[in-house]
């Protein structure tokens, strides 16, 4: 597949099928992930896939209790946004990621595959990240949909206990990206293009160019 | 290009050549970078294209500076072992690693574009590093080599009043990306395979599969 439609087609994919995602997929998966780059080429970092219905289903409520806190907290302000004006661009927007994110909640336990991320003592997140982005670029490849959630850090301690986490060797969980099918289709998401959230050799400098529609396909 | 040898073939690639990067390319770039997901697709990143000699002049010498401050902290004992045991594969992997980045460091002038990625109020850093890793995919796509560095950080304020950075708003910089025609060659970057820092449903436990050489080519 070309590099730049699936650079530009890889979005959060939260709505998936149950049907597992075979073993050779998840190896070219994980394979094009420890590419990745990483601070002083430290790879300080460990990866968990977790296929097991009985592990997913003990973190499957810790999930739906810590997108509840999330809400209420973090997105406590644009909740009440949208709910005082649904029919505005932000609050649809808004909505429309909350209804994704609820599936993935209310739906937890039917996604067939997660990746957790866990790097140790890298407190800005450099070193893991890329290669979580990589995960789901090359799931994109496979026509897998993936879509990265940190809501479970609100519940950081639950989780690592069950995965079973050394955390006295200083190793935190930096992400869970899920795994499956879609049910969707695949799209260019919408963003503000690059000319309004940038700049050139200072602050508030234009950028040098104004890119009006995403310039794939 | 293919998305798998895009996926397989972007390292940090510091050395590269003065020779200026077209705009209608560093616009492919931004515009792949910014498809990148955010949490809750909040897009709460700012992105700064640096090619004026001017500002890479004030730069410079902080990051020489910086540089030298991380081979004395966070470095050291890296240093140190690769000192005392020069020929051992660890020692050679991060020499190697060392000298790439004193060459940023001896010739960062001669770079002739840097991407800053910028993030408010995200710790996690998960919002950021996706749209940074992507421009850098992108640029590789275009024959573009990149590497980021955080090492700016050590310098965080000196830098970010040199761009004007609006710090007072929750701003701050999450990183620099280097970019330029490379001098060197493409290719796999050397990694510990997914089977040596992955796990299957529990810490400790086989991932279910082993790959003893990368997949691609």
């Amino acid at each position: 597949m070309d590099a730049r439609e699936v650079l530009y087609t890889t979005r959060a994919m939260r709505r998936v099928k149950s049907d597992p995602i075979p073993m050779d997929i998840q190896e070219r998966i994980m394979d094009a992930a420890v590419r990745a780059p990483s601070g002083g080429n430290a790879q300080n970092w460990r990866f968990m896939l977790v296929d097991d219905p009985a592990v997913i289903a003990q973190i499957g409520p810790i999930y739906r209790a810590a997108m509840t806190l999330l809400w209420g907290s973090v997105y406590a302000e644009r909740v009440a946004a949208a709910e005082a004006d649904p029919e505005s661009p932000d609050s649809k927007a808004f909505l429309r990621v909350q209804k994704s994110a609820q599936w993935l909640a209310d739906n937890f336990e039917k996604v067939p595959l997660y990746l957790f991320g866990f790097t140790q003592n890298d407190t800005s997140g450099s070193s893991i990240y890329p290669a979580l982005w990589s995960a789901q670029l090359a799931a994109r490849v496979e026509g897998i949909g993936a879509s990265l959630t940190q809501v479970l850090a609100f519940q950081h301690d639950d989780v690592l206990n069950i995965l079973g986490i050394p955390t006295d060797e200083g190793w935190y969980m930096a992400g869970c990206v899920s795994l499956g099918y879609p049910t969707g289709k695949w799209g260019v998401a919408s963003r503000q293009q690059a000319h309004e959230v940038s700049f050139r050799n200072q602050w508030g400098s234009p950028l040098g160019f104004e890119t009006p529609e995403p310039l794939w396909p």
